[in-house]
Formats: structure tokens, C-alpha cells, sequence
């Protein structure tokens, strides 16, 4: 059993997610591509929650890189907690650290980070991230005192 | 647009995969989650071509972690071409680099590598590779000594 | 708009749902797919809250047959209910009506029904219902008697 | 087993589906709802291969309803051949009759129907077909006069 440690800092944003029994595969656990939506669905609530828009007709998040390690599984029935971090602010991308861990705390299931660029739809080419995400990001960022 | 170089070596296993269009997502993209289930739709085909038992009562391949470069969209409809390689050997685990490629292989999808580990289903303890996968596996790892 | 009417009986269960945005597809609408999800995840939320066990070793319900009326898209986010009827109760199977309606109660985003079969799981044969789900469906059928 | 009668019509188009693993679920089938994606990725398959638009800025199809007979599990891996059949072929919807067998015709998977209406896509009203579907499935349309 992983157990979380003190260390970690306070999130970016957390919510509780419910397992469905459709996102078990047939080894009876949680697919390792349903990780992937946990964190985009909490992403989502996540830019949802700063007050503005953070999709335009013009401008929309793109998923760049992920990396996850796959820690415990997860059972069914269970509302997980899934926690983001800012790991590292850009000026068109920002790193999303993530964990996803039992509601108690006590059970670290996944933890890893996501690269998000924000880019013009038409083109595809890096645009400048939206400001409500760079401020809700950057009060968060890991302190980068002297 | 990215190009494959020509530096890459033979893959251990590849097949082409036909995109549906449930896997697109509200941004009309392939969802970054489906990518995940190109890979283990791969990499299970690949077991099976093995001929001897990759899963049993006993013992199961569980992804350990994974990562993944978005580097273009995949388009609808598509059959991209999805590339296995050996990038590490172990005793219970297996590095798998992967590569999803247009099936004229001028465009590069998605790159990274994942981790199995085999391990006891009761247990949830690594257990040894099935030989079939280390013999397949070995066969196509990139040489280490001069 | 569909108005939900007064003379729908007592749902034998009901729960609210919590859409992802995974659930929406190109068109920006949860997928058709996704309404028979959220009635699978409701029925076997039912099943675990009635104490007893619903599949075992050598039993499982299956589902033999769906019909769903799509009368409004569900929008995201959003947490739907989902509500289950007793239509019919038989030996080896039980008809559930099924509705799906905006949590104000307002608005009917779907309704139909669905069969399922209780069958062994080794020679597919049906098999009596487990007696907690018939004590449970039976006790919210629709009176036919006089 | 059930076995495909042989007084069904022609069908309207017909193409085969690579099963994914992921398609199943904890019961190690291919879960019930991956049966409607199925559908919807012949449908949409279908609508390509008429080399018309079946999707505008305005206009777009919408399942209405669905009825599915759920006869035998599909195995993994497979590949099913998926058919449709043109039931009922009206002004603004046409009823898509379905059939998903085994490649060699001898098992029967599931059959049933749905409902397709085009819409205008802000309004959500029924708009008349396209011109290249109604021209398709009028054509497959099983003839109802001596």
C-alpha cells in the first residue's frame, strides 16, 4: 500500500470522482486509459471553476505529453480523489502534476504529470494561455523565491 | 507536420488499427485517452500472435506506467499504423516504446513508452516475464554492447 | 422541452449521475452509447444496495434486449437522474423501465426499457433471479390485479 | 447458437469491425453498450461512402430511438460484420434495421433497429434528409407494393 506523505503541497484544484463499473476492463480493475479521463474530467471542472473562458472559437487546451504511474488499482465502487498541481508555468503551456488517491487519503493510486498547450484552433500553432488559467496556475506554482 | 525518420529500427510488432468515430471527442479530436487503448489493443494482439499464454489464472501483464507525446491529431476516419518496440528488458517488467504513425508513415502521431510488469493476480507481486514475451521481447531489443 | 408527468409511480431506484465530458462526442452531445452506461451503472448501483449478492461465482445477469427513446440531448455538465421501474418481473428475468430526467425533474432526457436475464455463467443457461432482486422489483411492480 | 436465416434481405451496407479488448467489460464480454457504437461507426460509414455530405454546418443526424435484442455474446478477438437494413424510410428519419453476425454468417450477435431524424442543429427541429441518404436507403427500401 503507497501511503501519501506530508510533503505534498495543497492542490491546484481536487474533486471527488465516481467510478463507474463500465471503466473496469476485464482483469476486473480500472483501465489504464480511464486514468486519462479522471484527469481530463478534472482538468475540465478545473478551468470551468475560474470564471471564464477557457475554450474560444478560436483557441482551445491541447493535451501535449502525459505521464502516469499506474500505483494501485482502483476498485469499484469508489469515489477517488484526484488532485492537480502546477509543476510548471510557460507562457503557452503549463505542466499539470496529478495524483489520484482514495478518499481518505490514505491509498496513492496514479500520480504523474500532464504538459497543456493552449493553441489557435485553426492552426494548431501555440497561442498564450488564458489569463483566468495563468493566474489560478500561477498562485499555485511551487515557490521560485531567491 | 512531423516526419518519421529513417533511424528507427524494425519494430517488435505492428498493425494497423482503424480509428472509430465515438473516439473523437467535443473537440472532434481522437480523445488522448484512446490513444492508450490503441496501444493495449496492440500490445494485446501482440501477445496473442506470441502462441503460448500471456495471461493465465494465475499471473497478468499491469501497466506500471506510461508516457505519451501528442504530436498531431489523428484525423477521422484513419488506420493509422501503431509500432511496438523493446526499449528494456527486465526479469518481471518489459519497456515497450511505442510509435502511432499514418499508415504512409509521413506522419507521427503519438511516441513514448509504457511499462508492464507481470505479476501475481492474488498477490499483485511481480512475477517472471512468460517466456514467449521474453524470447519475443529479447529478439527485437536494441544491442547494448559495442 | 418534455415535461415530466405526475403519474409516473415511485422509481423501485434512483440516483443522480454525474456526466463526464469524455461522454460527449463530435457533436457536443453525450453519445447515444452513454445512456445505456448511465442506466448499467444505475442498475448495478441497485443491485449493491439491496445487501445480498447479484453475481456470483457461477451466475450473472446479462442484458437480452434495450429500447431507449432519445428525447433530449443532455448537456454538460450536468448530473442527471436516473430512475429504474419494475415493468415486469418473471422467473429468470426482470423488464425495467427506465428514465432519465434533468435533476430539477424538468425535463425527460430519455425513457424506455430494458430486459435482463439472469443465466449461469459457464453454460449461458437462465437461471432464477437472485431473491434480493426479485423481493426488490417485485415489491415496486405495477399492481395488474384487481 | 443462432443461426442466420436465409430470407433477409440484401442489406443496405454492411462492413466488418475489429473487436478491441477494451470493448469488454468485467464479465469478459463485449459490454452492451459498445454494441450502439458499433452501429453508429457502420451508419457513419455508410453516410461517408454515399460521397455526399451527411453532416453541415446546419443540419445533422440524431438517433431518436434504439431497439437492440442482445442473442449471443461477441468473443474477442473478432470480427463481426455489422448490417444495415433500411426499415422505414420517411420524410425528416428513416428506421436503420440492424444485424451484427460472425464473419462466417452462422452467428447471430444482435438485431434490432433505430431511428435517425436530421435536425437543424440550433433549433434542434426535423429538417428532410439528405438528398444522397433518402436516394440510398429508398433504394434498399423493401418493397411494400405487389
Amino acid at each position: 500500500m503507497s501511503h501519501v506523505t506530508d510533503t505534498v503541497p495543497a492542490p491546484l484544484f481536487e474533486m471527488p470522482l465516481s467510478v463507474r463499473w463500465r471503466d473496469l476492463d476485464a482483469f476486473n480493475h480500472v483501465n489504464n486509459s480511464n486514468f486519462l479521463t479522471y484527469l481530463e474530467e478534472t482538468r475540465i471542472r478545473w478551468f470551468e471553476s475560474l470564471g471564464e473562458e477557457w475554450v474560444t472559437e478560436t483557441t482551445a487546451p491541447l493535451l501535449a505529453a502525459v505521464q502516469i504511474n499506474y500505483r494501485m488499482p482502483i476498485p469499484y465502487p469508489a469515489e477517488p480523489l484526484v488532485q492537480l498541481y502546477c509543476e510548471r508555468l510557460g507562457n503557452t503551456s503549463v505542466t499539470i502534476g496529478h495524483r489520484i488517491v482514495s478518499r481518505d487519503g490514505a491509498t496513492l493510486y496514479a500520480d504523474g504529470h500532464v504538459v497543456m498547450v493552449w493553441v489557435e484552433r485553426a492552426s494548431g500553432r501555440p497561442t498564450p494561455l488564458p489569463d483566468a488559467v495563468r493566474r489560478a496556475a500561477g498562485s499555485a506554482e511551487p515557490s521560485s523565491t531567491p
